[in-house]
Order: C-alpha cells, then sequence, then structure tokens
C-alpha cells in the first residue's frame, strides 16, 4: 500500500545541506516562502489547485524514522546537532492556502509557508511534488469533463500513470476536476471514490466464444450487466450477442445493461450501437466509451453526436500527456531577523518572466458586481488594508513582461482567497474536506468564471495584478540587488 | 515512506470482476499473458526495460489485508469463496522475462507470465504500471545521457514528478538508464543511489549578499564546495565570489570545488566560467549546468563546446516530458483447459496492427557473427527448437502491416531473451541485481546495438520477425474467429 507515512525523505538533498547551514548559521530566522506557477499546461489561463490537503497531510506527518536518521548520518555532511534536531522535529510553521480546488492563475501565490527557514525550506521538494502533480491532473481532467458536455468521465489510467502513487492520488485529482469514477480500487478505498469498470478482451478471448463469455459473465453479474463488445466486430458480433444476453436477463426481471466500445469509428458505431439497442427494447442500456479520449477527441465526439452516455478515459487524462509536467515553484518571499522584522527577497534573473513577488502576500478575487463574475486577481502585501469594496484603486499587471502595466479599478469586490490551512500547532484548519466536496466547491468556483476564459483553445485573457505598494517594493529591491 | 508493502488493489477493478468471474467459471484453468510494446516514446527503435524487479518482488508480495477485504466485500460483487480465495492468496505463477536493463523492440513478450487465469489477471495492472513507467524513464535517460557523450547526469526531477513513487521510482529507472546520481534522498535511500546537489538561490537570498552566503556555505561544507552562480549575475557576481572563496579554502589546503549555472546562455557563460577558473588555478573545479535540460539541448550544448561537466536533468527527465506515456498492454496468449493442453488465442481488432502473437513464446536476439552485432529479434512459440546457430530460416516481419513480410536468415546467431525469473513458489530466480548492476548489464547490451539504431532523431530500422509456425498459428485463428 502507499502509505500516508513518512516522506521526510522524499526530498532534495539541497534542502538537507541548506537546513543544515540555516541550522548553524540562522537557526532562529524564519522565512516566508510562496508557490506559484509560471507557464501553464495546455496553454490554459489557470489551473485546479489539487493536492493541498494531501500535502498539509504530510506536513504535519513530517518525521524521521531511525532508518532515516541513520541514512541522513551516513552521508557525513551533517552535524550531530542538526540530526537530532531532525529526530526531535517539531513543526513550526504557519501554512496559507487557497482552498483546494479553487480554479488560481499565474503567479499569485497559493500555498505560502512561514516558518523557520530550515522547516521551510525542507518542505519545498514534497510540497512542490505533491501539489504539482495533482494540479496537473485536476486541470487536465476539467479540461475533459467541460468537453463531456454533462457526460460522466471515469478515470481510468491506473496502468499507465507514471508509477503507482501516480495512479492513486492521479485518481483524486481527477475527481477534484470532476470525474465521476475509476477503475483505480486502491484510490477507491483510500478516498471512498466510487469505483467502475466490467470485464477486459481477455475475458473474451477466455472463452470458446463470445457469446459464451457474455453469458457466464450475466450470470455472475445480473444486476448491473455491462458487456465488451468490440473483441470480435461491435455491430455484427459484439451489440447482438449483448441483445441476446439482456434478452435473457430481462425475462428474469433484470434491467440494468450497458455495454462498452473500445476502438473503431465510435460516433459510428455508438449511434447503430445505440438504434440497435432501442430497436431491441433497450432505451436506458448505457454506451461507455473509451479508447485513448482526450478532451479534443471527446468534444469531437460530442459534436459529431455520438450516442455515448460515460467517457472512461485512461493515459491522457492521467498524465496530462498532452502537457505532462506542471512547474510551480517556491520562492522565498521575506526573512524575519532578530529584530523581528520581515524583510523582503526578490529572486531577479536573466529572464525577467522569473521576477519573483517580494514580501508578505495576499491574493484577491476581483468581482465585477454588475455581472457577479471575476475579472481578475489581485496581488498584494498582506499588511495592506484591501477594502472588500474598492471605489478606485491603481493597479499593476503582476507580469513583468506585459507591455501595458497600469489600469485602475473602480467599484469592485475583492474577496481574500489565502486562507490559514495549517497552524503553528500542526492543525489542520480546512476542515479536511472529503475529496467530492472539493470538487463540488471547485464547481462552484469554476461557474463563477465567465466562459471565455475557459475555452479549451485560446482562452480570453484574466489578469492578476499586483498592488502599488508590492510593485514598488519590488523595484526597490531590484534597485539594491543591482548596487551590491 | 512509499512501502514496498501492499499494492494489491493498486489494481483496476474489472480486474478483480474478471477474477471473480474466473473463479467460478474456470477457477482451474490457467492462462499465459505477455507483456509487450507497439508504439515508443520519442520515436526510438526500443526501449530499455526497467521495473522488472520492483514489480516481481510486488507479486511476491501480493497479498489482502483484512481493511482490503472488508472493502472489496463492501462493493458487493464478489463472491464470499473468492474474497475467502484472495485472503489465502498464494502465489502459483511462473513469470519469464527478459532481463531487466535490456533494450527491447515492439510487439515482443518481455514478460510473460504463466498460471491460474485468475491470478494471471490480477497482475495486470499492477505489472503495466510499475514496467511502463521505469521502462519509460530508463529509456529518456538513456537518451539524455547518450547526448552528454560521458559527462555525469544528475537526476534532479523530484519536484516535477507526477507524484512521490514516480520520483522515488523514476530515479531508480533514470540510474538503469545511465544516470550517476539523485537529488531525492528517499531513491538514494531506498536503491543505494549516490545522492547529489548543492544549495538553491533561496540560500543565498536569506542573506545579506552573494559572498556572505557563500562564505557560509563554505565553512560548513569545505571538503566539497559547490557554489550556485546565477542568483546575480555569474560572470559579473557569481563567479568572481566563488573564486574568492574557493581562494580562502585552498590557503587551508581544501580542494573540491565547483559551481553551478542554472539559468542563461549555458554555452557562453560555462566556456567564460571555466576561463575564469582556471586563470584563478581551479582547472579541476567542475561546472555543472541545470536549466530544464533534455536530450536535444544537452547535444547542441556539447556540440557548441560548453564546458560543462555534470548535467543535472528534471523535469524532461522524470516525466518522459516530450513522450510521457509507454502504452505496454499485456495479452491472453493462450489458455490451458481441463485436458492439460496450451490452446493458443489471438485478439483481432478493427486495426490490423493491434493484432496479437498467439500462443506461448520466447525471443531471440539475432546476432550477425561477422559483426558481432544483433541486428534483428525473432519472436517464436516457446515449443520451438531454435538453434543457437542458424544455417538457414525463413521467417516473417512480426508488425502485420509490414509490407514486405518474409526474410530468409542465413548463418546466423540466436541468443535466448527470456528467462524464468518467478517461479511457482514465488522464488526470486533473477539474482535480485543492483540498481547499477542492472545500469551495468544494460549499458553491455546497449553497446551491442549498432550506433544506427540508437540514433536519437530517424534511428535505422531494427527489425522483430516471428517464426513461421508462430505465423500460421496465427493465421489460422484468425480464420476461426472469422468463422465464429
Amino acid at each position: 500500500m502507499i502509505e500516508q507515512g513518512n516522506m521526510a525523505l522524499l526530498t532534495d538533498l539541497y534542502e538537507y545541506t541548506m537546513a543544515n547551514g540555516f541550522y548553524q548559521d540562522m537557526k532562529e530566522q524564519r522565512g516566508s516562502f510562496d508557490m506559484f506557477f509560471r507557464k501553464l499546461p495546455d496553454n490554459g489561463r489557470f489551473v485546479v489547485l489539487a493536492g493541498v490537503e494531501t500535502a498539509l497531510k504530510e506536513m504535519q506527518n513530517f518525521h524521521f524514522e531511525q532508518e532515516d536518521l541513520d541514512y541522513l548520518k551516513g552521508l557525513g555532511l551533517f552535524s550531530q546537532e542538526f540530526l537530532n534536531y531532525l529526530r526531535d522535529f517539531k513543526f513550526k510553521c504557519k501554512v496559507y492556502s487557497v482552498p483546494e480546488g479553487t480554479p488560481v492563475f499565474p503567479r499569485e501565490p497559493v500555498v505560502t509557508v512561514e516558518g523557520p527557514l530550515l522547516q521551510a525550506q525542507l518542505f519545498e521538494t514534497l510540497l512542490l511534488n505533491v501539489i504539482n502533480h495533482q494540479t496537473l491532473i485536476a486541470t487536465k481532467a476539467r479540461r475533459i469533463v467541460a468537453a463531456s458536455k454533462g457526460r460522466a468521465v471515469m478515470e481510468f489510467g491506473a496502468r499507465r500513470a507514471q508509477g503507482p502513487a501516480s495512479a492513486v492520488y492521479g485518481a483524486r485529482a481527477a475527481v477534484i476536476g470532476g470525474c465521476t469514477s475509476t477503475s483505480n480500487l486502491l484510490a477507491g478505498q483510500k478516498f471512498g471514490i466510487p469505483v467502475a469498470g466490467t470485464m477486459a478482451h481477455s475475458w473474451i478471448e477466455a472463452f470458446d466464444n463470445e457469446l459464451a463469455a457474455f453469458e457466464a459473465w450475466a450470470k455472475i453479474y445480473p444486476q448491473n450487466c455491462s458487456l465488451l463488445v468490440d473483441t470480435y466486430d461491435v455491430l455484427e458480433s459484439g451489440v447482438p450477442h449483448a441483445i441476446k444476453v439482456f434478452d435473457q436477463l430481462a425475462t428474469k426481471g433484470y434491467q440494468k445493461f450497458g455495454i462498452r466500445i473500445d476502438s473503431g469509428d465510435i460516433t459510428q458505431l455508438s449511434t447503430q450501437a445505440r438504434k440497435m439497442l432501442d430497436n431491441a427494447g433497450y432505451p436506458k442500456a448505457t454506451i461507455t466509451a473509451s479508447n485513448a479520449l482526450d478532451e479534443h477527441i471527446i468534444q469531437s465526439l460530442v459534436s459529431e453526436g455520438a450516442a455515448i452516455d460515460n467517457f472512461g478515459v485512461g493515459e491522457n487524462l492521467i498524465t496530462s500527456a498532452s502537457s505532462p509536467v506542471l512547474s510551480g515553484v517556491y520562492k522565498l518571499g521575506a526573512v524575519q531577523k532578530d529584530d523581528g522584522i520581515w524583510y523582503p527577497k526578490v529572486k531577479v534573473s536573466a529572464s525577467l518572466g522569473k521576477l519573483t513577488l517580494p514580501g508578505r502576500k495576499q491574493i484577491y478575487r476581483l468581482y465585477d458586481p454588475r455581472t457577479g463574475s471575476p475579472f481578475a486577481d489581485l496581488v498584494s502585501l498582506r499588511d495592506e488594508k484591501i477594502a472588500e469594496n474598492i471605489t478606485e484603486m491603481k493597479v499593476l499587471s503582476a507580469d513583468p513582461e506585459a507591455t501595458k502595466r497600469y489600469r485602475t479599478l473602480r467599484n469592485i469586490q475583492a474577496v481574500e482567497l489565502q486562507k490559514e490551512a495549517l497552524n503553528e500547532q500542526g492543525q489542520l484548519l480546512t476542515g479536511d474536506p472529503s475529496v467530492f466536496e472539493i470538487q463540488k466547491y471547485s464547481k462552484k468556483k469554476l461557474a463563477e468564471l465567465p466562459a471565455s476564459k475557459k475555452r479549451l483553445l485560446y482562452p480570453d485573457e484574466y489578469p492578476v495584478f499586483i498592488t502599488k505598494d508590492l510593485y514598488e517594493q519590488q523595484q526597490e529591491l531590484i534597485e539594491d540587488n543591482r548596487i551590491e
């Protein structure tokens, strides 16, 4: 089983060499680190934030077994005092996060970890791994579910996922993005997700012929008999045999039937199969399609009028195959020195686009009261007082490469997005929502967004602004760095 | 920790519904399933088989905890007898495999599982998940390592891997494909891989200036002082500060130094940095590059004369970003009925390319004795006697879509590839090689292949043949299916 166990070593070595260094040089200093995204998958405008609850629980559970300490000691890099500190590791950070399931935009700090520099540093790899992965898959699932226009999307990718945990946590993320079920039993067990699936071609082939295979299946699973009809020929063999078996079951009073098509021209096959099932008296028998689908094929199938009730989506969902990397980063925003003051930090870079936002920050979603829809997000310094109702405010684009940086906001509503998620005692403050509660919340937040921002291709822009104070702080720090 | 624990539920539901059906209908029948690949990543001609030892150990360890049985029972789909069978699960399969690390080609059965149909069916998802994933990453690593022309390649992808286990097993696979180290401590601990890494930009930013950060680092890690030099400006600030610190260390007798460049024009920056280090008296100081590298960028850097000693490769390796899915499949080749006879099975399909090879099979690598190199593989029925030295033999292409299917082999040597890997008592027969032993074996097998087959772009063809007997069996079965 992939346990929510000790992932303290799922960490890059350099986090430990740095933590050991911080322990030696600035043990008491605190840092504020932000996780944010830059380039988004599939040229989308947003991602569906996922993995937060998983990451928070891993942070709560961060600890070191004796074998871990022995391993670290064996590397010969760390002081005994630091190893003792790890042995007695006591979580002392505060984590702020945008709620899991929220659509979020580039450059805004979606998770902020504040605490002893050395602890906040140690969490980097784990936090990025978990949230990058689940956000990637939830975002892909959102696209696929949107394309399916209300038909159920089942996550079927376990065999093509990038490793065991990828299958399990990927299924979790897929449900956050809108999938209704998974084929993966471990994900079903772990997260309470309904499991789905019927038979593979091997069942059919194990029998002497298709009809015998169907009849044997119907005997075992009469309550909900779903048959894979494309082993030999969908319309000539599979569907007629399925109807024969449904007839047998119907005389015994059973009535929940379905077929699955896994190859060929799904639009033509499904519409013909639909007619055959309807004519045979089974208008409620469901048709599932499952052959290397993605959001674009599903969009085509729907617009071509394919008679599909459920889509089973495998490799293209579970790996986000068209865009398999989400490169969220974790950057130092501020350091609190012995004097108690937080000093903002910036990372400059040869590429202007990688310039970070300094300081301790908050995000606001900006709603146009005329439409009730959000039209932009705003990142401020956390200490700034942003009114719930902004009458007038000059802001700048968060993107340093934007050509038109200034804009004036008038008569808009601002809603805080980051909330405290873990306190310094390591208590979870998010209410520990179930995966379907997160899905529900996500759907609500997605529904708020104008349709134009959610297009699969060429979505309309959704700006992220920063306040003047934040901008000025950033510019000052750049100047300081130049002078250094 | 990601434990090599109970992965019995890392399985698609339909494997269990089928297994329950097999238990009821053909409990004693045995099946022979083959895992093989079709489409290969990055338009390559082969993949580096990986994950075999991981998968074998998971199969050995396949068992059910009470919570798993309770979960399965709660689904309401399985008979109590079947659940009892799972409770008392006793491995009764035989597994044949090509040794891990071997370059393998499309359509050839790389792993074969023979045993009770219901057991062999249950292993499908797990086996495919593990071997698809690790083979994908080992194959990508092979390409990146080939491009680096002898320079060390370090696996740096933990934060962009698709979930925690993907990072850990991905690092294992990367080493099989030729990487020398990983940044991932859990992979280091679990598989004995050397761990690598120095500092991130956050270390530099936590200090008031770059020199102070470097000096603090040198104090803690004087033995092997590696400094990240691109936080502000590589040539104006980073390298001069690094040299200042190396000078301080050198007076104390230390001499192992290095720098890392993570942004900008790596070729220009590294050649300039090399000159500066050489002029300062540090010709042995190493230069590491690590900015979104892949095999093509590395090939360019090498050919442009970049002065790089080590490459750190992240997201493009750990997700095989340019080709993130390996769609290995697991198909029924034969069923042994009550009469003890194995009946071959074939899966026909609307797409000719998906036609499977029936029967119980063996693979041979065919060597041309004049060159000593392999030039093709041959798949036979397992019962056929293929001589070690073939004087003349008519064979066919394994690809049913090939235009020229027949070929005559003359005076070649044939070496068996599939070996028994797990016996029916669940004993591992592979010798349980370490990850570096597998790497060594893989390098040897790769070295045998002609260079033209290993090109990163447009590799030369490497045919996979089938014997006449296998071909005829396949054709007969197709005829049978048509008549059905």
